[in-house]
């Protein structure tokens, strides 16, 4: 990873804790924000980090973005897990380099991303969709972080089993997960973790007894809730908004029967 | 990663959700709970995920220990950093596979642990620590996941400087994190993240202070509340007792000044 | 209210944050702490906020003891509704002094003492308990707030039936809620208030179904989670252990149909 | 308190779970909403609890008031003690019908109403303000009440002095609570309780030092966290937005010294 910016490469243009642009530098183009624009051309052949000014004068930094930059911008409405959430069902998985991961669905591939990031250089993520639309829209996302290597996307309907077997998590994002329940069992390996996210507390307990009718053990439950703080001297205090809910995580491993 | 339980291997004796036990397996050695011993042995050659009783016919399951429980048993009363906050540092530093971190202080490895895990096969972990009893201890547990190729422990002082240059990633866990600033600047790369974790909201306001005046960027500070729900048909309801407070976790990027 | 103590009165006897003493003061009585006795009889005619010393030269505070430390001296494991929740409970039941409430069930009387408390001198608490034994236990506890007059302790099931009329509030704290709101239906004024406490997410479902079928209108549900903080100059911040869950609180209003 | 709706009453006209209005009922007055408008002599006579279409013959309730929704409406920015904050306040300071209080500030008059309402009949509160303009709002929100014969507004500065003496309880409510305690101490009865709110750490800190060094013991300090749940058969969840942090409630109780 060269830390030079070039053509072709994604910068996160910060302008403050609130308001941050994820950018594509390309020749020629220009970023316009409601503080002025940004001449790209300007950044390349210089390090990341570099401060820049838009032709009203209001500087910004042109970052690296990180996975959860990425993450972030992915994030659509109808996806609702949040980086907290990934950074938990990632622990929970058991998974790093090297892992054979199945995961459904898609979606816009957020959570793909991170899979197919902790994953690499030499593990893979299958990955489940039945809406192409929503697998043309992953596609490009994992293409930005230069990912698509380490997944196969899969325009079929989990709930009708899992093609790969002998895998080491299975990872569930979708409305009924109890129904993928003994497709996942067939598709692990031997004490091999499954970890499903679902908004509502009727999924949790159709996933979980779903889980323990099909020789699950260690079937857990979370919620976490994320609050960030205003730190300031004199002024130090949790802030007033929060997100008060995303998703359960739910968490098993398989045992032998 | 073979199936099978070896000689040597750890395995997570499952028993029920409160109650596992993380074991090596050896020839001849039983394992004793107070529902029983298990003759070890009978695992050898077996698949993970089998089932297993003790002399006092109690079924326990032989699962595969994952990152998750390695860590949880690594913690010791000086240490107060849950799972939790090590998958929202991993996801706030940016790091993964081929990422060069430092690491201050390792203490018993429960952080340098997960860290090693992910930047494996690829990256490298440099981890500080000035009280050498405990980069025993930190040792011992690295070379119980495998992980000790992929760290250096160094029994130095980090708020006397940082050997590193041109680091992904700095992570600081120590009771004066501000002080450890500077040397950070001058070890990331350009762009480059800090994560730092603090009990105490004095230690986060010096931090956050001491990263402004260092040309950081995008400091903001987090906390994780993980609650455990009870999932059971006809009474569900969160867990009565959890934990209120581990730390606070700020994160920040370098900019070139 | 005489600010003396004297003969009978109860004080809150504080040693430290975590210790206090809940003792009715008698002559010639002592209290005996693992930090000494206690001799009651030096109180006698002092003020509330008196310090006094233990034979072992410990000192303690003899406080005036508030509503809120008779509810924690009377909780029982048998009941969970904590100071946090009996609060809520007050304000969204609208009542106050000369309101009429009905409650169910009296359990060891914590609530009762607290709604006894706020609806005094011309209100009224109707309180259905079918175990006797229970009444006993909070006649005690009312008694000693001096909150029996304003109290009507009931053994009878309150399933079967609300003897009372035009009530202003219903209060339920029981473990099957939803069979009492038709009779809360008919026992609350026009536009009377329910609130009802619940350990788990299945008696909410089913006592807010039974709410909306029975003309119930803005029905809500509510958890509260209390964090106690440390607060100590460079040292600050939350406590470690919390409550993580006691119950959820559910309150409607009655319409005419 | 009579249950049929007279001219001048307020009224609750609820819409649906988020939408409700306070209204005062006056002959010939129409309510204008974005769902119609409402004619409000045909309210007249009526019970509380009815139900009244607009023109546009879209349903409402004509619901009684209760405190809460007084002080929800009497909420502005720049007051953020939230209803759950008010409660704690009342359980925390052992107020209750007859108790004599001292508040600082008055603002709106949001907690001067609560305390009113739970100190009367034979109780009293003593309320200062420093701006002569919110007390002008106070006086009409405790008006609308019918509490304005329990409370004595008072255009002071009360970090200069408090008038009152031998008081249950002193409240505050304003930025720098620290500055009152030496008063408060002067002010309280031997035992008396204080109960303070703030939203940032620094004030607690502060505060909490200054109650330590005037004599009062058990000082503590508490965040409230209040959640809203979505129940409904099949969806039930907790509501993905809620407020993250209003302020910290310190209390504490006064000792001779």
């Amino acid at each position: 990873m060269s830390k030079l910016i070039r053509e072709g490469d994604y910068i996160l243009l910060y302008l403050d804790r609130r308001r941050t642009y994820l950018v594509r530098v390309e020749e020629g183009k220009n970023f316009h924000t409601h503080k002025g624009f940004i001449q790209l051309d300007g950044l390349l052949g210089k390090e990341y980090g570099t401060r820049i000014k838009s032709n009203l004068n209001v500087e910004f930094v042109a970052l690296k973005p990180i996975l959860r930059d990425f993450i972030i911008k992915a994030l659509r409405k109808t996806q609702i897990m949040y980086p907290k959430d990934i950074a938990l069902t990632i622990i929970f998985s058991g998974i790093g380099p090297g892992s054979l991961v199945v995961e459904a669905g898609t979606g816009t591939g957020a959570l793909t991303m991170a899979l197919a990031h902790f994953v690499k250089p030499n593990g893979h993520v299958y990955s489940y969709e039945v809406r192409a639309e929503f697998l043309e829209v992953a596609k490009k996302n994992l293409k930005r972080l230069g990912l698509l290597d380490f997944v196969k996307l899969k325009n079929k309907d989990v709930t009708e089993g899992i093609d790969e077997q002998n895998v080491d998590a299975v990872i569930l994002d979708l409305a009924t997960p109890w129904l993928v329940v003994p497709h996942a069992y067939k598709a692990l390996k031997p004490s091999g973790n499954l970890v499903s996210f679902s908004p509502t507390i009727d999924q949790v307990l159709k996933t979980t007894e779903a889980l323990k009718e099909n020789n699950f053990v260690d079937v857990k439950t979370f919620e976490c809730l994320l609050r960030e703080m205003r730190v300031e001297r004199g002024k130090t205090r949790p802030q007033t908004l929060m997100t008060g809910h995303t998703g359960y995580i739910t968490c098993a491993r398989k045992t032998l029967k």
